[in-house]
Parts: C-alpha cells; structure tokens; sequence
C-alpha cells in the first residue's frame, strides 16, 4: 500500500479550492456589512510588485487544472483570466474543480515517472510525474490559496486558518 | 508503482525547510542593508490577531518535525519558542531538519493507516496516516512557510516564488 499519484492530487485540489470559494464568500460578507468596495480586496497587493487578489485565485485554478491535466496526458483547459468580481472567482473555482473532478483516478494513477516539461521564466524545466506533482504542483498551489487568505486577512476579513484547511 | 508515505514527506520538509532558511538570509541582508532593526520583520504581523513571523517560522518547523514523528510513531522532540533574531529561527529550522532527517523510510512508509490524533482548538481530531499527511500536515507546513514569505515580501524584502519553491 502506498498513495496513489490520484489521492495525492484530485481530493486535495478540491478540497482546498471548496474552501477557498467558502473563504471568498466571507470576503463577500465581510465587504457588503463594512460597505467597502469590493473592488478594493480583489485588487489588493500585498507589496507593489506581487500579485493582486484576482491573480493569486486564477493562478491557485491553474496551478490545479495544469496539475491534474498533465498528469493524465490531456490538454490543459483554457480558462480567460477575466474575473472582477467575488462571484466572477467563485465561478472560476467551481469550473477548475469541475474540470479536476472530471479526471478518473485510472487516467492519473501510475504517472509518477511521466516526463512533463514546464515553461518557467521563459525555460523549460523537465519533471518526472511525481517529482512535478510534489515538488511543484501542490506547494505552488498552497502558496496561491494561502497568499489569497493573507491578503483578505490583512484587510480584516475574519477568516481562520480552519477555513483554509476544511475537513480533509 | 506508486507514492511512499517517505517520498510525501521527508524530502519535502526537507526542501522547503532549506530554501526558507535562505530566504531568511535574504531578510537578514535586507535588514542590513536598510538598516532596520530585524526585530520590525521579526515581529511583523500582517494583521494584529495574526502571529507575527517568528511564530509562523516556528509553526512551520513543528509542522514538519511533528508530521514525521506521529507517522514513524516517535516521540515529538520539542523545541521551545525562544528564537529572537534570523539567527536563531535560522538555527530552529537546521535542527529540525536535522530531526527530519533521522527518520528512516522504514519508520514511516505503510504508516497510511495509522490512527493519528491531534489535539485541534482544545478538540481530539482522529485522522488515518496518509489523510493525517496530505490533508493536515502538508497545507498546513506549506501555509505557514508562504506567510512567513509574504511577512517578508510586504516588507520590502526581494524574494521571489523561485525562493520558495527552490530545486524540487
């Protein structure tokens, strides 16, 4: 017995994008009872040069879709970095976990020595499967949904690290 | 063919453990450049109920050192919450990779199924090994080493995601 290259991605992607989408509905909340414009935590950056709000969920999306669509060896879906809205991410969210959830564990199971190469900063860098999904994958998407939870979090959002972490 | 409980996380630890204690001496350096009392990163929150980032370096070790101990069925070596300066978070993070280190993939592969229960918000929560891991340890350790980064990054400090990610 061992962790299938399935249970080590599908079920931990959506769990983790579930509880981002609930953690964006507390932003929503949060920003209609003080009256802020919403516009103001979407577009927010923790330093000048990093990421807004909007990015750090879009980039979480697809750090899980390019994910599981290169461990099973299909195309990556294409999804148009155009949300402006709380509910304009809430349904980016469920479409990625749409898509994620739509691959069978026998489509990604036995990818572990699978060669997938990475466009990163303009180089290719080559990953065997596991390598990739436990290297790159997972961590990359953490940093996205945990940057998106410090960014709501320092604009007072009263979320907790449990709305993070759900029931795994 | 498949993941090992090892291979999910020892090296893991160990990766991201290593490149945080690199983006330490980039604070460190930061720090000296500007000429700014460390204790002003050190104790920076992001918001006032959060944990300021010595804490978080701290949590992240005990993430690490925690999961690898409950999955081998050792005793959890513990470590007092003294650091005060880059130095020491510096030194907490070596010993505990240390530790993490120690443990052989003997002790902790077929540990999916271990009975492992943490004590959550003053509640018993029961997990089996692998759902213990990939649910709970790693978001967890992965959450606390990206705030730490973006402690640093709100302050002015130049790191970047390749930091974090480091050489998987």
């Amino acid at each position: 017995m061992a962790i299938s290259m399935y249970q080590a991605s599908v079920p931990r992607f959506v769990n983790i994008l579930s509880n981002l989408s609930a953690i964006l509905d507390k932003a929503q909340a949060h920003v209609e009872a003080k009256k802020i414009d919403p516009a103001a935590l979407i577009s927010f950056r923790l330093f000048p040069d990093m990421l807004p709000m909007t990015r750090q969920v879009q980039i979480a999306c697809d750090a899980a879709k390019g994910a599981v669509a290169r461990l099973a060896g299909v195309e990556v879906p294409k999804h148009e970095d155009t949300e402006q809205t709380f509910a304009e991410l809430k349904a980016r969210i469920a479409k990625t976990i749409e898509f994620v959830q739509s691959i069978k564990p026998e489509q990604i199971d036995r990818s572990e020595d699978r060669d997938i190469t990475l466009k990163l900063g303009g180089k290719e860098i080559a990953f065997k499967g596991m390598q990739f999904l436990l290297g790159n994958a997972l961590p990359n998407f953490y940093f996205h949904v945990t940057t998106t939870y410090n960014i709501l979090r320092h604009n007072g959002v009263e979320i907790g690290k449990r709305d993070y972490l759900g029931n795994p």
